[in-house]
């Protein structure tokens, strides 16, 4: 269960550091930018979180496998840049299971420091949101999470359904696996309601 | 006294979450969006403090009040948006008052983990203007305090009579109480003298 | 030796913070403003470095001299504001002088707190260059380090050269020298290449 858990971390870090070289790439930014928007991106969110509850080093510092996992995202960008833009269904899969963990990530880490669900919950949200944030800030665009798509409002509705079905079951994967459906189905259906798909990874294009 | 403190936290709190939420929704933020950054606004100066300074979990995590003050004033915020504008005076007052005492209120947690007076002046001034200022880096504008008004001296002049009084009388509320009028008086001065009243709060409309 | 390390280390947070509060100036910020862009500049970099593994109070806190350097440095800007410009060669000198010292100082502070050489990289990178990535999110302009010069490479050159020369022998000043004159040689280079003289502390007049 746990490395189950820490499969999908590291798949969300993969995401999350490709959607933040795309960014980086279509802004102009050399190579060495890129990678450090990449960077951002991917463990920003995490980073804010372990800053805030006070959990220091942060966490992805000591643990190699997040570092391999980026790079392994910054090369898949470069060569691939094309193909990815095409791929945005499997990407916007991807995106989705990773602010989905992300979400229940920080909300697991919060409540083990002893800090109440609603802080919790407030670090789920920053978690799975707020890589992709400082990611607009550093490239100067107001962040997406502001303007469009209801990405913060999905990441709460899954953990609170999260912390729902932990109360009142022992089942953790199933719950984890509703929160996840929430989440998808949110971002689905608003997505679906404005006739486009994803928007996080290359949205900035249109602007 | 502490009381008095506590409560006039919470006010300053309750006027900067406004402050947030209005210049969210005045950027056609969503509604979540608009929370972000009302939450932002209120504690961003003060997290950003306890980060500096090593206390974490960041103080308002640890108190359920910070947060129903929050929830409140997004709801006062979406009620009463327009009357609000209307209320400029008395916004400018509160919010006059909360950075005041957020200055103070940094000031002496600084000093109360041993650093010396001149970085908890300016732990002062980022208590009180730091959530500001992250607002505005969010909203992509360049932050207030940097361009119009003397919003960071007014801080730093209010903490100045604050640890001079300090040295020379016990009677802290007395100290506060000269301390804001310190505050006020520069600001309300620096207002006048530019024929136009309040800012902090709606400023970004004109822009 | 490390008294030597301690003089360019406020060298670099002298030039640093000149560089800050011209950038601010050239964007009409006020007097107090542009102390405060000096100061995030200045110690922003290093600061950073220290939240993310877990050394704090942050480390300029704790030691006055970097307030007085910071001070000074906000007399010498606004005293020879026209002068400086014209001295972009010296400037240019000692900022790659205060970037390739940043680079190993946030290398051997990460190092200490036992965390890995990657990661003292990365963080030797942060110390360097996001005191000016933060001054240029505060004044609204995309970083700099992302859009043109080699900043970051020239750092991450720096700190490769210095790690893997310590690997080999125990001259830790004469490993200190090699990776100053490969920050120096790269930035240098890459400066010719575009025909035009430092970067960082005018570059933002022209946009």
């Amino acid at each position: 269960m746990q490395d189950w858990i820490y499969i999908i971390d590291l798949v969300g870090t993969f995401v999350f550091a490709i959607s933040g070289v795309l960014t980086a790439i279509d802004k102009k930014f050399d190579v060495v930018g890129s990678i450090i928007i990449g960077i951002v991106t991917a463990v920003g969110g995490g980073s804010l979180r372990d800053l805030l509850i006070g959990e220091t080093p942060v966490g992805w510092m000591k643990d190699f496998n997040y570092l391999y996992v980026i790079l392994f995202a910054v090369i898949v960008s470069y060569t691939y840049k094309n193909h990815i833009l095409k791929l945005r269904k499997g990407m916007f899969f991807f995106d989705t299971l990773g602010i989905g963990l992300f979400t229940i990530l920080g909300l697991q880490k919060t409540l083990g420091v002893g800090l109440s669900i609603p802080i919790a919950l407030m670090m789920g949200v920053v978690t799975a949101a707020f890589g992709g944030v400082i990611r607009d800030v550093l490239t100067n665009v107001i962040p997406l999470i502001f303007r469009r798509e209801i990405y913060a409002t999905a990441c709460l509705a899954g953990g609170i359904v999260f912390i729902g079905l932990e109360q009142i079951n022992q089942y953790e994967i199933i719950n984890m696996i509703m929160s996840m459906l929430t989440v998808m189905i949110i971002r689905y259906v608003s997505v679906k309601k404005k006739w486009s798909l994803n928007v996080t990874i290359i949205e900035n294009k249109k602007e």
